[in-house]
């Protein structure tokens, strides 16, 4: 068998992805959730089809509905648009061949097939991850109103995350999104976190937002003592975020600490600063990542972006993700955008002979699966 | 068709570029102009026709002048010096096979050929950029001896930048070579600029020098009331330049500004931060990106340069440009590298079955022509 | 003769590498030495054999064993452990085909052959580096002790450097690991470096480490005096550095001082900065730089570093070390996948009609060999 088919045909982990849409979607409102850098709209008299994901979904997804592969945007919205929302989920979500969804539930969950309906459609196990900032935003819903809410925040919220981690398989934060990764990562004191609570139960509205470093930390900490794998946004996302700010080499202080050397640290997306995400991971032995979301964004050039990432970090340590969000497009596209890049990168090694052709299949099993079993106890 | 033969015929765009030198250059100097990161000497017992640029010129222009592919750099100097500066330009600037050069003004306007002079000798057709830091220099001549020249300062920008635009397709800012671009960008309040203008006008020497961050600011906030293209300067340049300081990430604050997100934003450059750039056309609606200027200085490499910039950027957002500077080897190596660069990336991923065999015609003919005749409304 | 045999029979220069050990290893203290990053242990249930440094080993050292390429890990390490360290040496240093040996002789130098030995068991000629903070360390037990020994400090060091410098060829500062090379880089004053002293030299216990940052600069300030090529830890090393704070590109302030210009500087590393540091190679004329280090730790990856490594510097201004450390697969594995990956990418860049082959063949004689042969003066 060759290694491409090797890649293809293994069951893989999906270490990091959220629910794909329930409801059906409009044109433009697809187009924008192929552009994972700007809420949109796409500019006038371009189309975000004309982009390496675009041209992937013409490429891979234009089959599974019935398509020539490559079919013009048009046909492939029209095909899409005759669908249900359901419908595409069950043609295109089982192409992705991932026999284990951890799935994100923090972000826009009404809008999304939740993990059971998501493993309904596509095959394979639902798992679920936490989001942190989520968590002390539902809090702060219920503990604004008392008195004593700031006072109660710091065990309270000990106690949500513990209940909601018992049927959770990691945590995840987003404190890229909401301050950046250049913060001071020491535990805070309990006093500072109930001042911090203070000030945001008194200014939180009905939709609060979790943005004060004191308490991000916290959460970060808090999430720490519970022992469970820790997913951490790095790298690329929309423009909310200031693309200095999320280098994942800003966690040094953080990484350092012996609290945190305990439990796994999951490196997410990274991209553009995978490499730096590397030598952390061969760096700290608790340091994993991945190249999750920007396999898919980057299309024909997963490749590169994959071969990037397999420089300093040990084998062992990288993993799969799709970061797919929204469109099932981007559940698939992820699968098959990692099989052929991590085919055709490894390939070229053995061709070259720097590698085995037995070593090959062995790495590729541990990024797609193995090192995340293992990691996250599955 | 091949794409390589697509690529090699398409008439260009190049949206930013310089005039070629008027006059003969000595070797020395001419080596000197090949180096873009310094003002020379070239180091003894080294010569600047060691580097991936002088390769380029030994293979694509020492045909041009009637020598062999790869003849010694000596015989390509012979050669050259046998002629003068207009002969040379002529035999070369053709070769570029560009139909509209978009061309800075602002800098060594006295050593080069004016647009029109280029379009001659090149083929094609010129427009104008104005650089904004030229503009200021230009007035502070004139305002420094009036004693109400601070107060006048900002209407007299104003105008002259209007009267200037007025013959213009865009205009252009060297803010990154004379303060970084890590500035506080919000528009100067008025009395801020007159204050800076006093300071400056008072400084003045016969040669000013324009390095106020609230003047420089001023003149790009100018410039976008205008509501022309903006061209702005990030990544490599000449070792005035301080590379960590014009990372196009620095524009942040700026592209987030709602004046800012209607105007064409076009960064120029951009390398070693051309994957940063890309991440910022996906971002914003009205932000492009090019690599000139590196594909020339990178030579063999360009393919890689080329396939970088080529992830995350729209392909509606991508351009062409040169940037040549003097010698016109760099007008048509600019050319002659990019499209044998984007040919060579595209037909790998045509290649390979990433892409369609028109996908890639139609997305070279974007980059290398029609996004810049779109943006800049030619 | 191919590029890859010309490359394979190419005596090289190896301009900065440390000794191979002088004593046996246990297979846990060999797989950590593997382990740039971490000062280990690898984490329970995987191994640094899985890595493409670890490939690289069973590729290219298992013959040297007399085992096959690709040999199983736990095979290498039972070969390797039947053989006593001078044997393990004097099997795998000769194939690095190396004649000139320019050894850092400032860290650790007790578990290591000695300069004299390495040649030895190597073949070719040993040169010395001076480290210069080794220097300040080993004043430090002398001075420590004396009333006016801060007073005497600068010209102590300065004589001691001098002593040290005359068997030298070159000196190193690991100011990177010691203080980052965000500094203030202007010669310190005396009465500062007094100062410092006094502080230091209070504070120093029986292994003194220097991380003052006004006695690293008056090192290296003294070092720029002496006249020597001074070598510059930039970029990867272990975790007791912050990536962040060692790009090459901090170094701006110093490589702009006029007594800077005149003295070789020679970047060791650099990845993941090693692009911007071919942007200082190309800006400064007395500016080398070289990818040591990163091309043994990234294995089957060495082609496309080092071809980003040639693509702004010069060629008359890159270099080869292998920075190899302890295990003497390091020192062969450096040779081994710099030929292999330079011919690569030379070949590629003929194949596709950029290069001359014998433009080739000079620029890897130049890298391999002749560009340190000049710089070093040997």
């Amino acid at each position: 068998m060759s290694l491409a088919d090797f890649a293809a045909e293994l069951p893989l982990v999906d270490h990091h992805v959220h629910g794909a849409f329930r409801e059906p979607l409009s044109r433009a409102e697809f187009e924008v959730a192929l552009n994972e850098g700007s809420p949109g709209p796409v500019p006038a008299g371009t189309t975000q089809f004309d982009s390496q994901l675009g041209f992937a979904v013409r490429r891979w997804c234009a089959p599974l509905l019935g398509l020539p592969a490559h079919a013009p945007a048009d046909d492939y919205w029209d095909r899409r648009a005759g669908l249900d929302a359901m419908e595409v989920a069950e043609r295109l979500l089982p192409a992705a061949g991932v026999d284990h969804w951890l799935v994100d539930t923090g972000y826009a969950a009404e809008k999304l097939l939740s993990p059971e309906e998501l493993a309904v459609a596509a095959g394979g196990a639902a798992h679920r991850i936490v989001r942190l900032e989520a968590l002390a935003e539902s809090l702060a819903g219920s503990l604004a109103g008392q008195e004593t809410g700031a006072a109660a925040y710091p065990d309270a919220y000990r106690d949500l995350l513990r209940t909601e981690a018992r049927d959770a398989v990691g945590v995840k934060t987003v404190v890229a999104y909401r301050a950046g990764l250049d913060l001071d990562w020491s535990p805070p004191e309990p006093a500072a976190v109930r001042e911090a609570a203070a000030r945001w139960l008194a200014a939180a509205g009905p939709q609060p937002r979790l943005t004060d470093p004191v308490l991000l930390r916290f959460g970060v900490h808090c999430a720490v003592e519970l022992g469970l794998p820790l997913q951490i946004h790095t790298g690329l996302g929309d423009r909310d975020l200031d693309l200095r700010r999320v280098d994942p080499l800003l966690l040094l202080d953080l990484l350092r600490q012996p609290a945190v050397a305990r439990v796994p640290v999951m490196l997410l997306h990274c991209y553009p600063y995978h490499r730096a995400a590397g030598y952390l991971a061969q760096a700290f032995p608790n340091v994993h990542c991945d190249v999750g979301l920007a396999v898919n964004q980057v299309g024909a050039r997963a490749p590169a972006v994959v071969a990037e990432s397999m420089e300093l970090a040990p084998f062992a340590k990288l993993l799969y993700s799709s970061d797919a969000f929204g469109p099932p497009e981007l559940h698939v596209l992820g699968a098959v955008l990692w099989r052929r890049a991590t085919a055709s990168v490894a390939q070229s090694w053995v061709s070259a002979g720097d590698w085995s052709e037995p070593d090959a299949r062995r790495v590729i099993a541990m990024i797609g699966r193995e090192n995340a079993l293992r990691a996250y106890r599955l």
